[in-house]
């Protein structure tokens, strides 16, 4: 049988519109910043995928500034401003902040000075979304992106980090979208592109990609794709819940991405877990990817005030509108029975 | 009659060999970070790739950090180390160092303090090849790399930055190259990515295309494909002299680039050169093309003690192994052309 990817958080497969894009520019010859015709060319590939992504994401008028993806539009945004955020962000944007705010049980958090604050609006690992507060400095868009309706102009932020392979792009691309007359300090400097907020040859390919992606997902989004993905989050959720009595949903008491289950199963920790359904042909995971290649215990779920063991047996299952209802049947009753498996080894 | 590119030293078109191999890792699904099978195989993809660029430069046993690109490099390898550099540096290095280092008319650099300089292997306007000293802390290898052979653990340098899209490979990926046991401090932070050097999940596609790309173009050095580009150069160094007793060949009392011909038409200014040369269907530049779109003045011509006048009327042609002897000669014949008519008009 073949392998049934349920990792969508941690990066979604390419859309073909990507592909076809990324195809596209590939023959392009020109350098976005010569004057010459290729030049010129390769220049409307990068402002077209700009304007593309700023209205997939509602942020029409703003600046969106392409990086080398969110953890770079993090720095950018975060780095040298003394903002304060939560356990629960992004190891992206926590880098740069100090870790004042507080976390409620259900991952929701309180923001007492959104000017100083940054808040991502999605969790990757639990899905909870937040309210995010007006006037807020900085929002980690990057799991909401795609996901879940909401235009940047509305949200009241000052600025917004998103990547373009959680929603289909490549991996490798992200941008920056600031409202207009926010100052952005260029990190990278040498070269006067992205109107002297970040210097380096675009990434033409990865650029085209990321714009045609943004489109797609937007549209996607508005079709209603993702309620049927949620129906199926939802039928997961029932299945390995009914496993035993003391599984734990974490963050369903809050609202929550349509695609995202974390679920911890006392007594089988999220490393063997991972291990075990890796085996038997299925990619979930243990917490956040991003970071190194070594399974840790959550910080997201330890700021949400779970106990570190019980934090330590929690998985994320994440799909997306590629996923089919008898693949998510598949993977609950493997699942399941690897966890009563496990139980009666423990016993 | 079809579009010329004579603006390799920009960017380069793209290899078959980077093409191919970032349509195969468009079919890879995971992210490098992730323990699971997909993330295993995205995670040998990048390791590939990082194989090959090692091997390309010379540096095995030397770390390879990949980067989105040469500027990112810069900023990792230069920032905050008080470096010093010469002003034909790239904009990339010389943002982060402090300018003197003492350039001679052939475009030569003097480096009393090789571990506190930094100095460009080859430059991008004039071709010009530089004897790296002993010790030297930095080195761009942008434009050598591809086109000239050297080995990175025979340069005696600490550092150096390399680009992918100017030997063939895509754009926004490019590489730091550090002798093992040298500091990096990390500037991206929030993932243990590039063993804490870099992090941010991996431009996993255009990872793929620089490693391709990188040995496609070691092979076609070492079949001698250069030299041939070479003699293309010199026959149109010899065309565009010929056109007037008073044009300059900037640099080539010096080793050079095979690929690159910086040239000054006294009376004709090299912005209106550029254009009509794209009108006529070329595309040549006038300096570096990697800042801001608008033609200036070239500070590597004036750090080589050109009068500004003078170094306004430079144009670069750059060509490489995929320009044709014809195509030179129609070049040369058309631009000779012109500046017949720019000096008819002057007088």
């Amino acid at each position: 049988m073949s392998r049934l990817y349920l990792d969508w958080n941690a990066t979604a497969p390419l859309r073909p519109e990507a592909k076809a894009a990324m195809l596209a520019a590939m023959e392009v010859v020109g350098n976005p910043s010569s004057v010459h015709a290729e030049g010129r060319a390769a220049r409307a590939l990068v402002e077209r995928a700009r304007a593309q992504v700023a209205a997939a994401l509602g942020a029409d008028g703003a600046d969106v500034v392409f990086t080398s993806g969110a953890t770079e539009a993090a720095a950018l945004a975060c780095a040298g401003r003394g903002l304060v955020c939560a356990g629960v962000e992004h190891d992206a944007v926590a880098a740069w902040c100090e870790a004042g705010l507080a976390v409620d049980g259900q991952g929701r958090v309180t923001v007492p000075d959104p000017p100083r604050s940054a808040l991502q609006l999605a969790n990757s690992e639990t899905g909870v979304i937040q309210d995010l507060p007006q006037g807020l400095a900085v929002s980690d868009l990057t799991q909401a992106f795609g996901k879940i309706a909401f235009a940047f102009n509305w949200l009241g932020c000052d600025s917004g980090l998103v990547s373009a392979h959680k929603l289909g792009g490549p991996k490798g691309i992200g941008a920056l979208v600031v409202r207009q007359g926010v100052e952005v300090l260029a990190q990278l400097k040498g070269g006067g592109q992205e109107m002297g907020r970040r210097a380096g040859t675009e990434n033409l390919i990865g650029i085209a990609g990321f714009g045609a992606a943004a489109e797609a997902a937007a549209r996607d989004l508005a079709n209603g794709v993702w309620e049927e993905v949620a129906e199926l989050r939802n039928i997961l959720e029932m299945q390995l819940s009914a496993a035993e009595n003391e599984t734990i949903c974490v963050g369903n008491g809050s609202p929550r991405l349509p695609n995202t289950l974390c679920l911890i199963a006392p007594g089988w920790k999220g490393e063997t877990q991972v291990m075990a359904m890796d085996l038997a042909g299925f990619a979930i995971s243990a917490g956040s990817a991003c970071s190194s290649g070594k399974v840790r215990t959550s910080r997201v779920l330890t700021a949400m005030g779970l106990d570190p063991a019980l934090a330590g047996q929690a998985i994320r299952v994440s799909i997306g509108p590629g996923t089919r209802r008898d693949e998510v049947l598949r993977f609950g009753e493997a699942w399941t029975k690897a966890y009563a498996k496990a139980r009666a080894r423990a016993a």
